[in-house]
């Protein structure tokens, strides 16, 4: 296997995280984003999207999205479990892995990507640009407070996002939150419940790989 | 079992399929999104985010996100396998149905909504309003012709989205193609390929459902 990885990226963050909690070690190859390393040839041959991160498995298949990379692992090293084991577990580790996503993630990326001047012509990420779309980045602003809401009524509840067990879905919660402190948009202080999971997570070894 | 299901909408559209395609019968009830059922305090109480489908599980369990029902039902109902068996295969089929929403299920909504008299003031589904951006909608149908050129590509190689077998990659890729006429805009007819494919979908039972 390699992983293709880009150190200060959110995505591969997540997939970097999923490795480490599964205690594998995986060759591993940095894509060079800031000098367009994504949108190189070479790497677009492996992901025509030019996005990370990137995972080619041991038959030579390139995984190109978190959720395939996990699924992947996920099928090949079933311990510990991030996905869950009962139906019920792998139905709601993947409801929460989307919500986190489309409210968290893209909200996120929506705020920085339209109005960051660094990112001008980038609003999308990988290989084609498209013009920032200055009331995205508003919306977007305003979709992340509806998303620490609905994180926090979630976690006043439950200890993790899919139950009782920390799976990929905190994950992805986990890296987007903490992602969100270069737009300045950290969940609130009076989120405890929010905060208290994301200091459990940072605690991690994984929130370090 | 009870399913919420909108007979009219492309979302819950691919749920219905997937439960057809596994031969189930669950007990389904319509949501009357043009009502504005999907945001009425009893549905609210199900889903938050006022989205079908949704898929009450046995449980109790509501699960809001096509994924997570579909990785619910592969989990209860095994055969036949929608999601791949081996980790290569459950990779792949993940990744192509992430493709599909991101790159054309998201391309055809923003286009849509954006732009759309009828649907002014609803740029995102859902409980929340959102004006709409006429930018987002220009740009989605920009994006929409990218993701039928590596539909195309995909399909000129494989019989499939994720490899020899139909899996929920196809559904998903199907619906949104399908879908894609309300702002004419279908899979050009040059891409032959990805018409066969449309084609040999259409003629599956599961396309009536």
């Amino acid at each position: 296997m390699i992983f293709y990885d880009c150190a200060t990226a959110p995505s591969p963050r997540r997939a970097r995280m999923f490795i480490a909690e599964k205690g594998l070690e995986i060759e591993t190859r940095q894509v060079d984003l800031r000098n367009d390393g994504h949108r190189a040839p070479e790497f677009l041959a492996l992901n025509q999207h030019g996005t990370v991160p990137v995972l080619t498995t041991d038959e030579g298949l390139n995984l190109t999205e978190n959720i395939a990379i996990a699924g992947y692992l996920e099928a090949m090293h079933p311990e510990p479990p991030l996905m869950g084991t009962t139906p019920d577990e792998k139905g709601a580790v993947l409801m929460w892995n989307a919500i986190c996503e489309f409210h968290g993630g893209m909200s996120i990326a929506e705020t920085l990507r339209n109005a960051s001047p660094a990112l001008k012509g980038r609003a999308l990420p990988g290989a084609v640009n498209y013009d920032q779309i200055p009331e995205l980045a508003e919306r977007g602003a305003k979709r992340l407070q509806l998303f620490y809401a609905t994180l926090e009524q979630r976690l006043q509840d439950s200890p993790w996002l899919a139950g009782d067990s920390f799976t990929m879905a905190d994950i992805t919660g986990y890296v987007f939150c903490d992602f969100a402190r270069i737009v300045k948009m950290t969940p609130p202080d009076e989120n405890t419940a929010t905060q208290a999971w994301l200091a459990k997570i940072a605690a991690r070894p994984s929130a370090q790989a």
